[in-house]
């Protein structure tokens, strides 16, 4: 590993938050940081130079979904998925480790890894650490995630616990596939997926036995899996202490925007969810308020925008009413319109927790956006 | 009628062919001009700043589509279709008599006009000459079509002359429908349409009614409704040249690629169809070499772009292996990016015969341009 291709610098604290920023070959990342997602090289209803405008720094690709359509190996003789998308900024893929447990048929878990049969056409393919690791190198991915199993919140302790042993083996084995791969080892970086449920004793076992391997960065893994915000609070209230405090701390699949809030505050520094996206193709708007279905009717003649505090394209453009009306009526342009606003408006947040951890002032800032953003929903 | 308010003047000829501006308030337009089509208040999978960026002058609203959703009184409430929708240039609006015909149940023509119900909710309407131009007014139109019906084109001639007449007497009270509303007559134009199927007679009757009346420019209605390319370039050999030579003259609903090339060649000024939109949310792309279907399984690891000689952004930046799977994927992106190509090459097309005309050369140009888009097909 060399100092060059991946550094993470701490500019600010603040209680437990942090701000600064990642530098890499493709670019640098604001943290605390929100990667949208681009399941299927594609942040869906963007282009990615608008992707790029609503201030993401980087994406996210799923390697469950890349490997089964248009195949790691395909990508790679296209020039990878930077060229392949039209994304030159940096990419983090996930493992595929969470989704073939989610969306595949008949898995079947061993030691060796998971095999498993596409829920696109049952096709059977088998994902282990080594086969993860070699199809984020096909893909090109910057920020390489270790191949772990991603356990329900509900099983029994013992349960998590076979699972998080499991898994640090897998992230060895995924460190070892990862440094194989000697030039493409030079240019990437490797995070470790810590586990443990919502456990204290099990978190701390995982965290160890991660920073004896030594990754660039740490997941926060297996939570938003179920658990309800409080447990994940609580587990967060803990568990990003125990992982490595030079290196970034990455909650997976999070979240609402009090999600972020919350978790920026007990020491995250990056996050990627489908929310924003999904969500503004079914409708639903995210706004300093609290969030807004624009299905319905009341919105019909409103001539205001979305959100009045919002930067964002569509915000200064559009109406609630135009919004409304392409929505009811099945528009692909009220998908894109909302997504871009979503999109927008995280980044907004994103940055402005950036300078309030920057002048000191998080929790000031926490306590007002959570009553404004609450307060929209009564 | 103030000449200010709408002007056309021709500035080359070719053969039967023509290349001039009409100005009006909201923009100039360069003939001959295509017009995509926004149905709903939405060039579908397109930001209307997209829709510029392509070259598009004015595009299309649907009366029949905009009266039921979201309603003509309402998009006047909130400020009219071009604040609405985002787009401040001239729009072009049809009167909704082919889409009542075409698209709503339970239909009853009178002499006074067609009640229908609704697809959208069974809700009863009635649309007569005098109610499409208030609706028209309403959205806030540049360019009113006046309520006519448009017969198939395989109807005895009987009833295609008791059609003509009947739209005939609907464009004298489409007239003084749009004189009444006197300010805004001041600054919309008017266009009558010539019916009268394949029949020379009839459309030569059709068009000195229409003459007689008097209008700002006038289309050749009741073609491209199933009669085939050689019938309606048969009729295109005669029904234009009926039509006042010092007005534009619009065909609706056309067409294909080669269907433009061919109707320019007879004189045509303005075409409008939802093709190039339509066919780019089902995987198909207009090239100069002919159409592609994306879906193909043989552009899967196509490196290249989707035609050579295009200038759009989805050329510039996409492989068609990419674009072939966003289309297999049933990617939102798929669709706008194919959107985005085909609205950019029609515009292409358009200003390649301007500038052929403008030189003279619009014969070579046209045998040129079916040598290679026809060859692209063998």
């Amino acid at each position: 590993m060399s100092a060059s291709r991946f550094k993470f610098s701490v500019q600010a604290t603040d209680g437990k938050a942090r701000t600064g920023r990642i530098s890499m070959l493709r670019g640098e990342i604001r943290t605390p940081a929100f990667m949208p997602v681009g399941t299927a090289a594609t942040v869906k209803a963007m282009k990615p130079e608008a992707v790029r405008a609503t201030g993401a720094d980087i994406i996210l690709g799923n390697t469950y979904h890349l490997m089964l359509r248009p195949g790691a190996e395909r990508v790679a003789r296209l020039g990878g998925l930077h060229s392949f998308m039209n994304w030159p900024r940096p990419i983090l893929t996930d493992s595929g480790g969470y989704q073939v447990m989610s969306l595949s048929d008949l898995r079947k878990l061993t030691e060796e890894g998971v095999e498993f049969r596409s829920h696109l056409d049952g096709s059977k393919h088998m994902l282990t650490p080594e086969r993860s690791m070699e199809i984020q190198r096909l893909l090109g991915s910057d920020i390489v995630m270790a191949f772990d199993e991603c356990p329900r919140a509900d099983q029994p302790r013992d349960e998590i616990a076979r699972s998080m042993e499991l898994s640090m083996r897998w992230a060895q084995r995924s460190r070892a596939g990862f440094d194989a791969g000697e030039e493409y080892a030079s240019r990437a970086a490797l995070f470790g997926i810590q586990q443990g449920g919502l456990d204290e004793d099990l978190r701390r076992t995982s965290a160890q036995k991660l920073g004896d391997i030594g990754f660039d960065g740490y997941a926060v893994g297996g939570l938003a899996v179920g658990e309800g915000q409080e447990a994940m609070f609580a587990a967060l209230d803990f568990a990003p202490a125990m992982l490595p405090a030079d290196k970034p701390r990455y909650l997976m699949g999070v979240g609402k925007p009090d999600d972020l809030v919350g978790a920026v505050e007990r020491g995250i520094d990056m996050f990627d969810c489908v929310l924003p996206t999904r969500s503004g193709r079914n409708g639903q708007a995210f706004t300093w308020a609290g969030p807004l279905n624009l299905r319905n009717a009341h919105h019909a003649e409103e001539a205001g925008p979305l959100c009045p505090r919002c930067t964002c394209p569509t915000c200064a453009s559009y109406s609630r009413a135009y919004l409304h009306h392409l929505v009811r009526s099945g528009e692909i342009l009220g998908a894109m319109l909302l997504t871009e606003h979503n999109l927008s408006f995280y980044q907004q947040l994103m940055q402005a927790m950036r300078d309030a951890i920057g002048e000191g002032r998080l929790a000031a800032f926490a306590t007002d956006f959570r009553r404004d953003y609450f307060r929209g929903r009564g």
